[in-house]
């Protein structure tokens, strides 16, 4: 595995490799776990050469959140993905993406109605740019990302489709631990309690979705119900949780085609998020 | 010379040439002249494959501006671009390039403080997006832009460079008429008397070169007397003079380094801009 550490001698690297052969990339903030090497299965499934980024983005943190104790081990990532036959690790310095007097910021209008877009002012914005820049940095072929970060992965082919970027974005489904939490960099920063509580964030999920393939089409009843699950762990306490239009991320009221549900909840001071695809029974495709 | 007026076409076609060949760009609002066939000049020098693109691109214009009524003769500058030995000519849709549901932006901070980018809100946004869009289609090594659009290219190079995308942005002078007034596609719009007025932009531009030359170093004297000079035309009416760093375009009270003289008059509806770089005597490289 090479490890590249400048912008410059990746782009030298991937320009070469274009021509001859497919690049997979799956860009990451590091602190690397199931999840993620799912992606990286993908991607190796998918293409000749797999690229994986690690590099924890300031610009998609807001000032209160938690771009500086967000978890970091290069050295333990780099012996998983060494593991894992990746091919190329790149592995920038913040300065070298965002030098002195950077300005350029890719917006996706549309996405701040809802979900973490409503909740994390620059938040959507942040995660455009860097990724625009490290398609340009790393020129693959394919790229993937997780369900678990879905409005984040719509945006990302939102913005590929309409900046006539030539990448094929590859969603892959949400890996979980054994009580159904998904897995997140995020879970180290949980005490047993809040670990234990966690759990029935996906357990809500899955009791919103079957109500809404028995034939319940109002929100409000789902998500007041979801609600009174999560509100019955002592840690837990909710930010958001939504049902919006699985394709253009609008929030729906009435249920007549397939629905995202979709939650951010705090436990302490982590900030956990999840969400599922319901189909209404009576819905054709 | 080959057209193309399809995306899908454009980049198959460069994805293809450019393994091989070196393919510089020319972004043109079409209605050609002077001014751009010497960009394309460049462009020919500098490259084996040269592209020039035709597309009025409706978002940099704003709701009261000249998009309508901007000039158009595509037959023309087809046979313009086929005299001058032009590669490929691409010409697309407006519904291909912005599709319904299209929310992409690129926002270049820092230029909503002078010149164009204060009077025309949206403006900078639009060029920056198109030019995205024109370079990811065609995806060129170098892309030749005039200085008459001075902050315009300053923009794209900030862009070119935070964005990370490998492609070289050249600067062409501007080509000007016998009496010094640059060509521009908007000039056809003026009446004779306001041609003839017309003239008077370049004429202010080298007095203010020749005050910051011979030691003024005061920009409110300079633009004082420019003001003067083109109020003296019957049929102009100022938009803006003024005086900024050459590099960053910030506003510069006191010359001490190379500054940008710009401006933008109205002769009737027609809005015209011009600029000149001036150097103060004692400025040392």
């Amino acid at each position: 595995m090479k490890v590249i550490t400048t912008v410059k001698n990746m782009q030298i690297l991937s320009c070469e490799l274009r021509k001859e052969e497919k690049i997979g990339f799956v860009p990451t903030m590091g602190f690397l776990h199931k999840g993620h090497l799912s992606l990286i299965d993908r991607a190796r499934s998918l293409s000749e050469i797999v690229v994986v980024s690690i590099f924890v983005n300031p610009k998609q943190f807001g000032p209160s959140e938690d771009y500086l104790t967000y978890p970091r081990d290069f050295e333990r990532d780099k012996r998983l993905l060494k593991e894992r036959d990746v091919d190329i690790l790149f592995y920038p310095d913040i300065k070298d993406m965002y030098p002195t007097g950077y300005s350029t910021y890719v917006e996706v209008e549309g996405f701040d109605a809802t979900l973490c877009g409503a909740r994390r002012p620059g938040h959507m914005r942040g995660v455009a740019t860097v990724c625009m820049k490290l398609f340009n940095i790393v020129r693959p072929h394919l790229a993937v990302f997780g369900e678990k970060d879905y409005q984040q992965a719509i945006l990302i082919k939102r913005m590929v489709s309409d900046t006539n970027l030539d990448i094929e974005i590859v969603l892959s489904p949400t890996v979980r631990e054994g009580d159904g939490l998904a897995v997140s960099s995020r879970n180290i920063h949980l005490t047993d309690k809040e670990r234990k509580d966690a759990a029935v964030l996906y357990k809500s999920l899955l009791f919103g979705k079957n109500l809404v393939e028995e034939g319940e089409d109002n929100t409000d009843k789902i998500i007041k119900t979801m609600r009174k699950m999560i509100e019955g762990k002592r840690t837990a306490r909710i930010d958001y949780i939504e049902v919006v239009d699985s394709k253009n991320l609008k929030l729906v009221k009435t249920i007549n085609k397939p629905v995202l549900l979709a939650l951010a909840v705090y436990f302490g001071r982590t900030r956990l998020i999840d969400n599922i695809i319901a189909v209404p029974a009576r819905w054709n495709v």
